[in-house]
């Protein structure tokens, strides 16, 4: 049985070391709870999460396609619920791509096996809130 | 409405450079897929997520009520699927705490207080998955 496991040691204040796959990221809090912003916000993680395990799929199945577009970008917004604890209802992501002639079918194709089969950030995330997604193909 | 958005670009290969908070993250895949190692995998930041939402909700209700620990670290283990798209279906945090005389009641107060009412990471998986958690007193 596969398992992940990461370490989040706690620095001074609102700071943790956290220890993910032996590579480092310092989160922390803002200033008006404590923190020093030494590093991002924990929940903001859950989109990059998404962000990266998507676009890694994206791009190598692009690649797969023999498409290589100039520039690939992630957008992912979250939305926050009102009541406490306030916590992702809502996801949106916007794929962005430049390149010459870029193939919108292939794009949309890849995005939506994506979504639909291959990343399993996706397929929890979507058990829980709505998830959406457009792609754009920029100037 | 609170929202939050994450960019996370597409370096080369595999890799990613994620901004959150202004922070940046590079996200990478391992070489057998075609990555190098530059960063964490993405899956593992959703365990990363909750370790810091949860361990800075311990330490500033352990603070309110008094109890400084010497040493905090949160570990958070992921079962994953083995069916694909592989996701997260458990998730085991260990509370470590090394200090003297620490109050074991305070301690559990302090976590069941993130798990039940603060952390608005906890709540979005708890959805999904099985999530149970242990505090351990180190010496």
């Amino acid at each position: 049985m596969a398992k992940e496991v990461v370490n989040v040691e706690w620095m001074e204040n609102m700071a943790f070391k956290a220890v993910v796959n032996d590579h480092e990221i310092v989160i922390d809090a803002v200033d008006n709870v404590g923190g020093e912003d030494r590093g991002p916000r924990p929940k903001p993680l859950m989109l990059a999460s998404l962000a990266g395990c998507t676009g890694m799929d994206v791009i190598s199945i692009l690649k797969k396609m023999r498409v290589e577009p100039d520039y690939f970008n992630v957008v992912v917004e979250g939305e926050l619920t009102e009541e406490h604890p306030k916590h992702f209802y809502k996801m949106h992501v916007i794929y962005e791509f430049k390149g010459k002639d870029l193939p919108m079918e292939k794009l949309k194709k890849a995005v939506s096996l994506s979504e639909d089969r291959y990343c399993g950030v996706s397929v929890t995330y979507k058990q829980t809130m709505e998830l959406t997604s457009e792609i754009k193909i920029l100037d």
